[in-house]
């Protein structure tokens, strides 16, 4: 090996040995006829010093600039008193340099790689992603997710899980997305698909009897990117046999548990349980954020009959949902704020955002009988007395509290309440744990998209909590065996038990609206599969690259990714997608459209 | 859990205990008013007996077929003396089922999954892929390549490598082998190519400083296929900086060492290393099968001016061979065995194939003057005496060996007699040694093509062992620092350290007919990251599909692949690749090109 040591692990446990340091110039200083040179590799900095008494090494190292690839040899000493810095592993030592020798020369970057990094744009971080990655904060949280994968692997191992690969090249999956398509060259004309996710090959190898599989599995979706989605992510994939949604759900959590103590020291309890009913009624949300204490109060049931509309029709709407949320002393939000709140839940279709500041908890009244009131809203004048009671003891809302109200159509309301919960929590700092896991449950089995068309609120392959029979007489109450874990209010991970028998299988299809025709087309392997023997199976997927981000802290789910695409689904470092040769087409059977000529698409 | 216990664990330490078992039905069998099931899970096999004493049991057993999923409870016991089978784990005991579940039931399989399996076609065994891994010898084999990639993981992760995933939506990478292309919806007309290998992203990596890097990444080559070959493969992929070739392979060395010793019990001694010239020169192979201990012998230099012009002319032509090949005690090799011999060689392209039987090795001349003659052979009257003698003193010959000849241009003579020499070696069985590994170093840098035209042997970015000018003098003497891990005469492996240096790649570049415009198109980011600051750099890649190949003895690469390809890249399972839907190519700006009509096409 060229080096002896990492630069970064360097300390007073070397003092005076001769060591070999190979890594990059981080920073050069001139210093009273002496030159610092602070080295950088992937374990961290250490400082070389090179002074004139070495003539050659100091000809050297009077020529090298940032991002120089050295090789030095030196000997260890501590720093000069005063001079440690102790934000250092090697803070207490430097090494005074010998010999030098240039391994490559570098250009002044495009943008600088140490401390004065800041500003970048980050189409040029990805342009230059490989200058990018050699910032200590870039290198550590693709290091780290090294770390994540291995400790999950090994998790998996101990407990009997069989690493297997699932085909690239594929039949369209059943997620819903779009597909990625590969055009085939010894059959033109037809495509593979890149998978999704391996769901239906995993439920084979149940099938198959391989009992327990996982895979670190690359998926993949032609989807419009929102911040944290990228056209190939990265999925944690499990699938067992002989197990129920407790033992599974069990497993999981362990392997999360022991990833979070091992990697960040964070000790985590039981994680609790909500069904999915739960999670929507307190929170408005299937992935509740429970750091934040806040909770939704339904009312529906006091405003049917006032005389005020925007709360009268939702709540007598069976589709409708009104809701109040009390926010603990914050009575005293000004105008501007309220505003700012009223613009926020506009962004998720809400018309308006009612308030009630309550000043006096003993007069509770709507003030319009001429009797004080401690109440302060423009809208207060519309609520019955007993609502206003009611609603107060529902809240429990005291002295000093504010209470918001939304009105709309349910998932209107729960949209903008659910985020308004959780941005209020933030603003006000009523964050009462860095980390607050939790499995969400009995999730519905389907959704409805129009007049009696359903959708499938996980997958078509999740297994009803009810009968057949049952099913096809209220699709809209069928529960499933689904599980989600959330974390922080974001979904880490989903799965379900998967439906087994062939009758099952079917009568879902049905409810779903595929034919037959479709089903057999699609899914003829599955539906053959469960004639041969499928054991009870179920399983779970992760999403590996939010899950990192939200261990890292990492605000975009690119910077746990080593080389991500753009919102745009492009690479700036490759310029991938590129125009290939006409040959290329030619042997896969395929020519690209036309494309309408400027002028006409103007036009 | 639904179980206490796989079937293939119980042994006689459970005697007399409750055990509950979840599996299939292997085999039924009804005797002496008994009904004994071999229930299958992935740990093997165990022997449950059903007596008419529980009648509820009894009766469900009296219904169950072959395939079916049972849960079955019972008590372990012995099982009566002269029943035992020695063959199974559990082959002591059986269980005597108190109650039994039925949880799925199974049509009769399309091929029998016990001991009856045989002659199954591997169409059907592809499309019915979910039954096929129940046979034991298949779920065996997944289930080995996971703990190898387990092993393979940790001795990396031990080492300091980070796990790092690249991309499979990328530019087209410059393996030289045909891209799968993924149109792109967001740039219709430009194509995403999957990779042939993370080449270029690994020695970006290197560019960050990541230091060490590997991944078990997935690889895709759009060829026709071979039996070892498949559409999309995997690669242990690895590449580190700052370390020399002897480095990178004594490191991988260590990881085979350790693989074939923890999971096989197979100890290895330091791998021999071979010059690729050696290699060539005895067993006309880059990858020479050193199990058989057959050698050959370069004679071009005996025969150049005999008369015999099948050997003098490829004798005196510099792209000729010439070579004998000793076949110890082969010199009652039969005529017919000679003759398949000759038509095996034929496939390579050899026009014929000459020897000489070793009768009398004090005789040793052409016996045209009429001297008694020890040789027994066709040709041997073209040879002059000297020549023979020269002959049998360089290949060691003995009384009753054989010797063969190819005489031909080099490549067909390597083609033909290495292959030979390994068949021959196989047929007698001559084998040395179950296991026979080295490396192979010392690669030619090109390889010519045309007329002063050249193509890399590994790939463009091989670090030459030259100055760029003696490259340029002559790029055909060349070599590279570059390696082969070869076993048993299969390429498990290779590698080699990479260029680092913008003057060398663009001097690369150059000698390949790689113009300017072609290097910036294609390798831009890559000739920009070497301008700041590459560290010296290399690596390697297992085929991960071949070395679990050998290491299970498998006869072919879709035996040890969960869900394979068929040679026509089809999969039978889910009829990928397939049709798809109008308005899918109409999303990505591609239209299919028009068949010609079969009528037009017969005409």
């Amino acid at each position: 090996m060229m080096r002896t040591h990492y630069c970064g692990t360097l300390t007073e446990a070397l003092l005076e040995q001769t060591v070999t340091l190979c890594g990059w110039v981080h920073r050069r200083r001139d210093h009273g006829g002496v030159i610092f040179l602070d080295m950088r590799d992937r374990d961290g900095l250490v400082q070389v010093v090179i002074d004139p008494d070495t003539p050659e090494a100091f000809a050297t190292a009077d020529r090298v600039r940032s991002e120089y690839v050295l090789k030095i040899t030196g000997r260890v000493r501590a720093r000069y008193a005063g001079t440690e810095n102790a934000n250092m592993i090697s803070g207490q030592i430097e090494v005074l340099a010998k010999e030098i020798e240039v391994l490559a020369t570098s250009e002044t970057p495009p943008f600088p790689l140490n401390d004065d990094f800041t500003n970048v744009s980050e189409e040029n971080r990805l342009k230059y992603r490989y200058l990018d990655m050699r910032r200590p904060e870039m290198l550590e949280r693709m290091r780290f997710r090294s770390k994540v994968t291995s400790q999950i692997r090994n998790y998996l191992d101990e407990n009997g899980f069989l690493d297997v690969e699932t085909p690239i090249l594929t039949r369209a999956t059943p997620e819903g997305a779009r597909d990625y398509l590969v055009p085939s060259r010894t059959q033109p004309g037809s495509f593979f698909a890149l998978p999704q996710s391996p769901q239906l090959f995993k439920q084979l190898l149940m099938v198959s009897g391989f009992d327990r599989y996982y895979q670190i599995a690359k998926c993949f979706r032609d989807e419009d990117l929102r911040a944290d989605r990228q056209p190939e992510f990265t999925q944690i994939d499990v699938e067992t046999s002989f197990m129920d949604d407790e033992d599974i759900m069990t497993m999981m959590e362990g392997m999360i548990v022991k990833l979070f103590d091992n990697l960040m020291g964070v000790k985590f309890d039981k994680f609790p349980r909500m069904t999915y009913a739960e999670a929507m009624r307190r929170f408005a949300s299937d992935k509740p954020d429970l750091r934040i204490p806040l909770e939704l109060v339904d009312v529906a049931d006091l405003l049917q009959d006032i005389e005020f509309k925007v709360f009268a029709a939702p709540a007598k709407d069976p589709k409708g949902r009104v809701v109040a949320l009390r926010v603990p002393n914050a009575g005293d939000l000004s105008r501007g704020k309220i505003d700012d709140y009223t613009k926020f839940v506009g962004i998720y279709g809400a018309k308006g955002l009612a308030y009630i500041k309550i000043n006096d908890i003993t007069k509770i009244n709507n003030g319009l009988d001429g009797k004080e009131t401690g109440l302060q809203s423009p809208i207060v004048k519309f609520f019955p007395d007993a609502a206003l009671q009611t609603i107060i003891e529902r809240t429990g809302a005291q002295n000093g509290d504010l209470i918001f109200f939304g009105a709309d159509k349910a998932k209107i309301v729960n949209d903008a309440m659910g985020a308004l919960r959780i941005k209020i929590g933030h603003d006000l700092g009523m964050s009462t744990t860095e980390w607050a896991p939790l499995w969400v449950v009995d999730f519905p089995m389907f959704e409805e998209v129009g007049d009696g068309q359903w959708t499938s609120v996980h997958h078509p392959f999740t297994l009803p909590k009810v009968s057949v029979e049952e099913m096809k007489a209220d699709p809209g109450a069928a529960t499933s065996v689904a599980y989600d874990m959330v974390l922080n209010g974001t979904e880490l991970g989903g799965g379900s038990l998967r439906i087994y028998t062939v009758e099952m299988q079917k009568a879902v299809f049905e409810a779903l609206g595929i034919s037959d025709e479709e089903a057999a087309d699609k899914f003829s392997f599955l539906l053959d599969a469960l004639k041969y023997g499928a054991p009870p199976h179920g399983g779970l997927a992760f999403g590996l690259d939010r899950l990192i981000m939200l261990m890292t802290g990492a605000s975009s789910i690119r910077d746990v990714i080593a080389f991500p695409k753009t919102k745009t689904a492009e690479c700036p470092l490759t310029q991938a997608p590129a125009p290939v040769e006409p040959n290329q087409l030619r042997d896969l059977g395929i020519r690209l459209r036309e494309k309408p000529k400027a002028d006409d698409a103007k036009a």
